[in-house]
């Protein structure tokens, strides 16, 4: 049991010889104070051993500044580069952040109910969605909420994502041209909307045209061990493939490895390998994997600025955002077709 | 403004049929209620839109349920698998995290402020330090604070370190037995202890004995660019080592291709390379890096064992803890001296 703090702020305004209104303005973030009251208002404080109640003075103002994060995938690291940046922003409008894992959409609600417990200021909900009732739940709580990587045409909720069709479609039209004909897609947890959504693309373009084909389709495989095992087991099938398409970069290096050290294949002369994120291994020199740059800075601007939006006026309406993924050409796909 | 609730839970008692503590019960993590209460309870609720107030609450059980992190290095995997351990982990005892990121230790003192005014349980402190009289306000506030991968022998706080000095050691005996003779130390943040303390044994070690000289000592060299360029750097000076001793996988894996893609040399042929962290990328296939295990399940259990126990006795001392680390033998060092 923690002892609670019995000094007040009248105390330390008498101390420092300033008005009351300047010891809170010292203790608010991004209040205007000089840096001399400051100093003395510091001082007295900690003479004193004055420490503000942000919560006490929560229930007051009726905002907590806190931002309540759901983080439902941590093995990729778009994700945790995305959950610094959060941090970092909100920190610097004044907010922090209250973490909580959901480990599946179905932990989120049960995450989302904690938060709102907590009178967090608004909600971040990283790569997984609440149920629409707790969504309605939300609303009524006039907490905003921002989706990540997932969107739904039933939940109010703003949301950014991906143009992630468009991404389908620009992969095919690389392999077509490149030559390729028989494509394997990969797909990590079945649930993502971005591989979901890219390989229906895929599978929509192979199906119109005559030259490409889909010979295996493959889910639930995520990571480098997974990728590394997932092509050895291809191998073993009839039809192999001679260009993979991967939901994400780690799972694609270590199909990348699989193929050369353990197939000894020529990439990309026997086999196209493509990823999904763009990780800084991808870029090394050991791997130059071609693969989709996710526009994570652009979506992490979209987050911020439409929450910090709705915190500032909370009659806007939730909007979808979309943010614009490029191809990243290296060298796990051959550029044109074999002579 | 949030719109605060006006509904009681004397009001949600009355709808469901029950008591007012079974309503207090449901909605406190870990306290008991039946299934079928804690149903009636919620349907309730639920109805009436009523939500508790964990904040207004915790004004009176004078405890929280928030764990403040500062977080002050973000670049190694290392610490952001620790992050969510830790998120999960206290998230099973009922708790969550409260996050604030610092650049250094000369703004951990600002976060740990702002974390003690938002009345968190405990702190967690990862890679920075606060400052002596900021520990003191923690002590005064009954607010334990638990350091990870810091000590100090001034500051009155529980720690989490590795025994760096004896990982020093086992990495100058390897490099020794193998016929290694020109080391050289990469550091990168100069300020990081496990690079520090290191070093430091590997340079006491060469200077007690005749057969390794360390030849050169650089330091604020972190990331897989700054360690690919490094070596490329290395090569242009008059003395070159045979071997290079790493802060960081990641700038070992730098070095690594720098030597192999861009010096062309062999592998661990004409020069060792050892690295620091043994995060996932390091044991891929492409890069089978030798370095050192960090023990971070072990770290994470003593840090959530250690702040549980002070938050159920706050008369505990504070108290130094080691986790051994150990040497993971790849491809990137040679186990035999040259014939």
């Amino acid at each position: 049991m923690k002892p609670y703090n019995k000094v007040t702020s009248h105390e330390v305004a008498a101390l420092a010889g300033v008005s009351r209104s300047a010891v809170s303005r010292t203790f608010t973030p991004g209040a205007s104070v000089s840096v001399k009251t400051r100093e003395k208002v510091e001082n007295a404080a900690r003479k004193l051993g004055y420490r503000p109640n942000a919560l006490a003075r929560s229930l007051i103002v009726r905002s907590t500044r806190m931002i309540g994060l759901v983080m439902a995938e941590w093995q990729n690291p778009f994700y945790t580069r995305m959950l610094r940046q959060f941090s970092e922003r909100f920190q610097a409008e004044g907010y922090q952040l209250l973490l909580l894992t959901s480990a599946s959409d179905a932990g989120v609600d049960d995450a989302v109910r904690r938060l709102l417990q907590y009178q967090v200021d608004g909600l971040l909900i990283v790569s997984a969605k609440p149920s629409e009732a707790m969504a309605e739940e939300c609303e009524r709580a006039g907490t905003p909420v921002v989706l990540i990587n997932r969107h739904s045409p039933v939940i109010r909720a703003s949301s950014v994502t991906c143009d992630n069709a468009q991404i389908g479609r620009d992969i095919f039209a690389m392999l077509q041209s490149a030559g390729y004909r028989r494509v394997a897609l990969v797909l990590g947890d079945p649930g993502v909307l971005t591989g979901i959504e890219r390989n229906a693309a895929i599978n929509e373009a192979a199906a119109a045209g005559k030259d490409i084909r889909v010979v295996a389709e493959i889910s639930g495989c995520l990571g480098y061990e997974a990728g590394r095992q997932a092509v050895i087991d291809m191998w073993k099938a009839a039809e192999r493939p001679d260009a993979i398409v991967c939901s994400s970069d780690p799972t694609a290096l270590g199909i990348l490895d699989g193929a050369r050290l353990d197939l000894k294949l020529a990439v990309p002369e026997e086999l196209a390998v493509v990823g999904l994120g763009d990780i800084p291994q991808s870029s090394w020199g050991a791997y130059r994997l071609t693969t989709v740059h996710l526009p994570v800075d652009e979506m992490i601007n979209l987050a911020v600025e439409d929450l910090l939006a709705h915190l500032e006026d909370p009659q806007l309406e939730p909007r979808p955002m979309t943010a614009r993924a490029r191809l990243v050409h290296r060298d796990s796909v051959r550029v044109r077709p074999e002579a």
